[in-house]
Parts: C-alpha cells; sequence; structure tokens
C-alpha cells in the first residue's frame, strides 16, 4: 500500500471558497486550454458551472482573475490576468512551503499506518 | 466582509484517506465525550457513520486509534489509545506550522480579495 499527503487551502470569504483547489485548477485549465469551455471540458465539468466558478472567483477579487473575449456562449478566448497568474502561483508555492514545513511531523504521522 | 485562510492535510493510504480532517474531528470528540454514540451526536453523525469511520481508521493503522469497552450498540465506552492521541496532537500540530510557514504568502493572497 501506498501513503502520499496532501495539503489542501481554503480562503474564505465570509461564507465563499473564494480561492481553493477547484477554482486554482480551473485557473490553470483556462491558461493551458486558452478558453472556458475548453477548460471545463478538460475538466468534465458543464460550461456553466465553469462560467459560475470564473464569476464567483473575479466577484470576490478587486482585480478579476480571468478575462474573456467575446465570442458568445463560450465561443471567445479567456485567459488569466496579472492577478489570476498571481493567484495560481501564490497558491501553488504556499502547499509547497506548508509541505516543507511539516516534512518530519508528517512522515511521523504517516509511520503509524500500515504499508 | 472577512477573509479566513484554512489548510487541511489529507494523508491517503492508497485511495483511502487515512488520516484527515473529518477523521481528525471524530477522534477528538471520542476524546470529550467518551463514546462513539455521544461523539456522534456531537457531530450530527449516525452512530453507523462514526462506527464506520473508526473501523475504517483502525484498519489502516499498524495499532487502533480507538478502542471500544463491549456494551452492545454502542453502550460502551471508547476511548483514544496512545495511538489516537499521537493522531490528533500530531495533526494540529501539522495544521500550525503549516500555518506559521506560509502567514506571508497566504495574506498576499488575502489582499487581493475585496474586503
Amino acid at each position: 500500500m501506498t501513503t502520499r499527503a496532501l495539503f489542501r487551502l481554503r480562503i474564505y470569504l465570509d461564507d465563499t471558497i473564494a480561492i481553493g483547489p477547484g477554482k486554482v485548477q480551473l485557473l490553470q485549465a483556462i491558461q493551458a486550454h486558452g478558453s472556458i469551455s475548453a477548460a471545463a471540458r478538460a475538466l468534465d465539468m458543464s460550461y456553466r458551472r465553469a462560467w459560475n466558478l470564473v464569476d464567483e472567483m473575479n466577484q470576490s477579487l478587486t482585480e478579476p482573475a480571468v478575462t474573456s473575449a467575446p465570442g458568445g456562449s463560450g465561443g471567445g478566448g479567456a485567459h488569466l490576468t496579472a492577478t489570476g497568474e498571481a493567484i495560481v502561483t501564490g497558491y501553488r508555492n504556499i502547499e509547497a512551503l506548508a509541505q516543507q514545513a511539516t516534512v518530519a511531523e508528517v512522515e511521523a504521522l504517516q509511520a503509524l499506518l500500515k504499508r
């Protein structure tokens, strides 16, 4: 049996997850695929759900994370703004820092597991 | 609007979460209430679900985290073993370390949010 440890950070704005694993994954998919519809397909998510997540994120930020070119029903492209890029980079960096800071303690818990 | 950041660690054994936020919360409730049934009530969870979570956790560990006194249908008490105590303490310590290691980076993300 193999064991792995995953850290997940969620930043709440009131009761909404403004920045969390699902939204950051979606930002990365938009970055990779160049549109919300292609990102939604890649993540096996409806276009409507992806659009709503982007909208929720943009609403919670002082500057939007994603800008879309007009094009009707997801036809236009979308790309990350500087804010969107900063969120992806910052979030991945935070996960890495958290992991590095707790290597010994996580290994101590993993040592309690059957292998 | 208020913002808060939460770290959650999940340690997987193959595809099962052997140690994660739900299981640690249940361990703490057993510690506080002295039985699986009282812990389940406190967490608004069925006895069956709580018992299954404890069983899943105990199965994934080399030593059990919880021992129950016999008593039939949850009548007997339950308490944490030294392993169970080590999991609760270790897990909370890891969350605190992760948070401390990323204060500045998390604040930088929070600064992007509307307040």
